[in-house]
Order: C-alpha cells, then sequence, then structure tokens
C-alpha cells in the first residue's frame, strides 16, 4: 500500500470557495500545513472588496474559477448547507476535487448521489461531510457500533455555537444577525454515564437556544414561528428565541466556541461492560472544522491523484491518507 | 465506491489461531456479528485436550490448517507478539488472508516487512496491529496530528492490566504466573489537563508493577533483574516487582481491566486552543482486543475479496470495511 500517491505536485495547490468564518478557517490552517499551498480564494463577492487575513492571499472571481482547472488540485468549499453546498458542490466536482462539511445530517443521501454523479462525470473525487459532525464525530459513531455491536451510541453537542444553525437563522427575511448555541441536557448526561443505556429522544437531550437581532420593522412573531418550525435544523428540539440588539450580538456572542461528545457503551459478554468516549473542546468552532477540512482536501488531492473516482465520505477515507507523513513513518511514530 | 465488495459468501468465514484469553475472546465477539461464522479454533495443543467456550467451536490441530485454504476467508491471529506473531503472521499470510494485534511499538516496521513480503507472496491480505494500543489509540495519534499540526499529543495507560506484558513475564524460565498493571502517573496527567504541554519522559509518564509467581527454586533477584532490564517491555520504565503465591495471584488478579487516553492539543490560531481527547474504560482488555480484531478481520476479508494485497495496518483501512453495514446505510445513519 506503500507509494502509489504519485501524480501530485511537491506541495497539493487549494483553492478555497466562499470567504467566511471557515474560508478563513482554511486560509490559516493551510499556512500550518508546509505540504499544502494556497492557490487563492474565489468569491461571488468583488474580489477587491474582500479583505483575507493574509495580505498575499490572493482573490478571485468565482465566475473565473474554469480557467484555474490546472492550477488547482483539490477545492475546499466553505459555503453553508443549507443553500451553498447543494449547488455549489456538485457543479464544482464537475470541473474540480472537492471537499466539502455538508452538515445537514438527514439530506446526507441525497447531497452524496448528486456529488457522486457530478464527480463521475467530471472524473473527479469530491469527499463530503468532513468536519466534526458529521465529520469526525460520525467516524467514531461507526467504529463504536463496529466493535461493539452490542451497545448504546450517544452523541451530545455543547454547550456550543453552531455555525450551520446560525447561518440557517441569517437566511431568514427579516433577521439582522443571530447566533444559535446547543446545549446538552444535564440529565440526559448523568443518565448515560450511570450505565443506564437510556432511550432518549432528541428533544430530551438537547436545548437549542438562538439569538435574534431583527431588522427595521421586521415581524418578531412570525420570525419566532418560522425559526422553531424549521424542518431538520429546529423542529426536532426546544428552541428558544431571544431577540437582542445589534450592540448586545457583538458584544455577548463574538466567540465561536463548541465541543460536545460520542459515547459507546456495550457488553463482550454478559457483566463485561466497555465503553470508548470521544470529546471534543474548541475554542473555535469554524477553525476546527476548518482543519479537518484541510484534512480531508490532503486526502482527496491523493486520492484523484491514484485515479479514485466520484463522491467519499470520511467512513471510505483510510486515516492516513489525511497525514503529510509516510506510511513508512506513520508506522514508525504513530502506530 | 459502493458494491465493491464481492467474492465473498453470504457470512465471512472466520478462523481462530491460538486459544488463550484473546482466541476466547475472538470466539465470543463471533457470536455478536450475525455476518460472521466461526469456522473453527487451530490450537497447537492436542485439539481434544482444549476446551472451548462454546462447545459446538470445532477445534483442530495448527499443524492441519493448510487443508482448510477453501474453508477460510480471513485468520485472527491470537497469539502474543513476544514469540508467537513474529513466526506465525508471516507464515499463514502465505496461505491465508490474516489479522493480528502485534503490539511491540518498536518493532512494528520489522514485523510489518515480513508479513508484507509473505503476504504479497501468497497473494492475501494481513492487517497486523489491530486492537487498541497499538491500534485504536494509534488512529488517534494519527487524525490529532493530522488535524491539529502546531500541538502535542499524550497516550497514558492504565490503570490496567497489560496482557502483552504479562505474556511476557511469563515466558521468563522459573516465572509460574504473573501479571502486569500499568499506571499512568496523576502527576502527568494533571499537568497535561492544565494545558501545560509539558514534556514527558516515558519513565515521568507510567509505573509498571509485575506481580510474579515463582516455580519451586526459581531465583528471584535473577528473574527480578531479567524482568526490569527487558528492552522495550520494562526497561524504559519504573518497574516494580512483587513476589506472590499462586493462591494470591488466583484471587487478587483475575480481572483484566484496562483503559486509557490519547489526548492531542493544539492551536489553530495564536490562542486558539483545541482538544481532542479519546478515552476507553474495559472491564476486559483481552475481549475489547479480540473485538477490534474481528471487526478488521470484516474489512481484511473485504480488502481480500476486492483484490487488495500485501501488508496493511489500521492507518490503511477505510473505516467503513469495518462495519456489516453497506455504504448506503451508514451515511444514512450514522454521518
Amino acid at each position: 500500500m506503500t507509494d502509489r500517491i504519485g501524480g501530485l505536485p511537491d506541495r497539493i495547490r487549494v483553492g478555497i470557495v466562499g470567504y467566511g468564518n471557515l474560508g478563513r478557517g482554511v486560509e490559516t490552517s493551510i499556512g500550518l500545513n508546509p505540504d499544502l499551498e494556497l492557490v487563492g480564494v474565489f468569491s461571488r463577492r468583488d474580489p477587491a472588496s474582500v479583505e483575507t487575513l493574509r495580505p498575499e492571499t490572493p482573490v478571485y472571481a468565482l465566475d473565473d474559477i474554469a480557467s484555474f482547472a490546472d492550477r488547482v488540485d483539490v477545492l475546499v468549499l466553505c459555503g453553508g448547507s443549507k443553500s451553498d453546498l447543494p449547488e455549489q458542490t456538485p457543479l464544482l466536482a464537475k470541473q474540480f476535487t472537492v471537499v466539502d462539511s455538508f452538515d445537514t445530517h438527514a439530506k446526507v443521501p441525497e447531497h452524496f448521489a448528486a456529488v457522486d454523479a457530478a464527480a463521475q462525470a467530471g472524473d473527479n473525487v469530491a469527499i463530503i461531510s468532513t468536519g466534526w459532525d458529521p465529520g469526525l464525530f460520525s467516524l467514531n459513531r461507526l467504529f463504536g457500533e463496529a466493535i461493539l455491536p452490542q451497545g448504546e451510541t450517544y452523541t451530545f453537542w455543547g454547550r456550543g455555537l453552531s455555525q450551520g444553525h446560525s447561518d440557517a437563522l441569517r437566511r431568514i427575511a427579516g433577521v439582522a444577525g443571530a447566533v444559535q448555541y446547543t446545549l446538552p441536557s444535564e440529565t440526559a448526561i448523568e443518565r448515560v454515564r450511570a450505565g443506564e443505556n437510556p432511550e432518549l429522544s432528541t428533544r430530551e437531550k438537547h436545548v437549542r437556544e438562538c439569538f435574534v437581532v431583527l431588522e427595521d420593522g421586521a415581524d418578531a412573531e412570525a420570525i419566532r414561528e418560522e425559526i422553531v418550525t424549521m424542518p431538520d435544523y429546529f423542529e426536532p428540539y426546544d428552541t428558544n428565541v431571544h431577540f437582542i440588539s445589534a450592540d448586545e450580538l457583538a458584544r455577548d456572542h463574538a466567540g465561536m466556541p463548541h465541543g460536545g461528545f460520542v459515547i459507546r457503551s456495550g457488553e463482550t459478554s454478559p457483566g463485561v461492560s466497555q465503553t470508548i468516549e470521544y470529546r471534543l473542546a474548541l475554542d473555535s468552532n469554524p477553525e476546527f472544522t476548518s482543519s479537518v477540512l484541510v484534512a480531508y482536501a490532503r486526502a482527496a488531492a491523493r486520492l484523484a491523484a491514484r485515479g479514485e473516482r466520484g463522491a467519499l465520505t470520511p467512513f471510505d477515507v483510510a486515516p492516513g491518507l489525511l497525514s503529510p507523513k509516510s506510511p513508512e513513518q506513520l508506522r514508525a511514530e504513530l502506530l
């Protein structure tokens, strides 16, 4: 399985599509990975209006991206899952090897099918739903279940700000700004830790708290109703909506912490209990998600270079491909 | 990436080589996985003398294993890393697809090379060093480093009984029975949790405690010296050796708990700290290791059926291959 990665330049050339928190995180992360080279940011905005964290980062119009086909090994797609990625990932997978962090769990099969068709047609690789949930948390759910088939898996999030859900709030007409925090239910966590293997409904496990700034003249009650009934995002949870001022939003809600854990608890024989626990404690959710995207960008470029085609998820990617180290180094240093 | 697993019977046919704690654990684990079928146990002992946990499990002489080439899809090798696996894995990889849990970290490159040559020659797949360390812990070291390139990784074990190290003790001439517990240093853990990113020597992180029953007439001091100077296993640690009676061993040291954690702590930008923590709390180390071996046996049989060849480690195996579920199911249920 060694020496199969050929056809790549010395440094993998990466493009960033979309320049919000995630795009900025990818820009920073590429700077920490000497085997990667940033070709530039591709934006729907006027390139002259985009201020990058690093002044040397080139910014191009997204409309011109086709002309970069020979200058980019992999694109990291940094749009939102609600409306950007369902369009952009299939569109760009026809022309480029891409990675995204599509995070609407219920729509993964649909997104996968659309991206797979595009990537197959374009002879490219597309890794979707990297990031940490879906992504790293999904991997831990899979490992837990495969190793301890007789048991239960629990995922808890927070307390943390959810990018995808905040994004969904901000897209509602009449909303000027918003953040959403997810809180795990303390009661639920205690029952899991006590080894009760409880049946917990979605509603029992987490609460969603929304802090929303209204545009002038917006109808607060209509917006509250639109939020709490939004399918997949808010409808399955107890959701509290707080209306605050723009000043309060800027003052009290500037950080983007997150975290959570996946616990698999099971028995390998009667009375013999085994527990696997995976936890993330993140100062910045977008910077962490970006770091995961960048590791999967490396894997995507390598898979494309060795002739793989079509859509993949983290389930399909051998972990060694995420590391800049050679298989020999990995075995000697990390196994 | 779907529909690539062909050429396997409805149930994957598994053979167990070696019938100690690990072999018994594999026998039990196969019973929890309906897509796997146990062909039998292969032992160096007289088959009539081997009492299996399930009376219906057939036992065969290891010498006759060649005649099972068409009746076994994958062998799970359950010998010890000190002397069994370095011989058995290359030998059997010439004839069968195999998995082992070789756990002498320092000798992994050597073992990999020998197994790879044999598996390539025999046109088979061999996944080495599954289990949890090496294995699951190695994977978490790799993910941590790939995602947070600027940071430190810490692995702590215990308090737990180490199979490999107990096995090494038992092989010393004059030792009638023995167990070895690994204890993490509380001071070291506290420094890591406080975010100090300390430099810790092997000796500062863990202590090894050995409880040894001597054979009649054995020289206690010579055996103590042989233990504490044993390379890789005990020499790099502060090792305490306690001599106890056979009755004490049976009464106080029958359980086989273990566990530990891998922590990666790093910064994605100045002052922005991110922490990934992976923990195992195991009532039975061999039963858990066996469960990991069995999941990788499934992966090995699938990789062999799709035409892969040679030695692999968990770094080379796409996680989805560990699960009995189809890629479609995994995406819909776990992503």
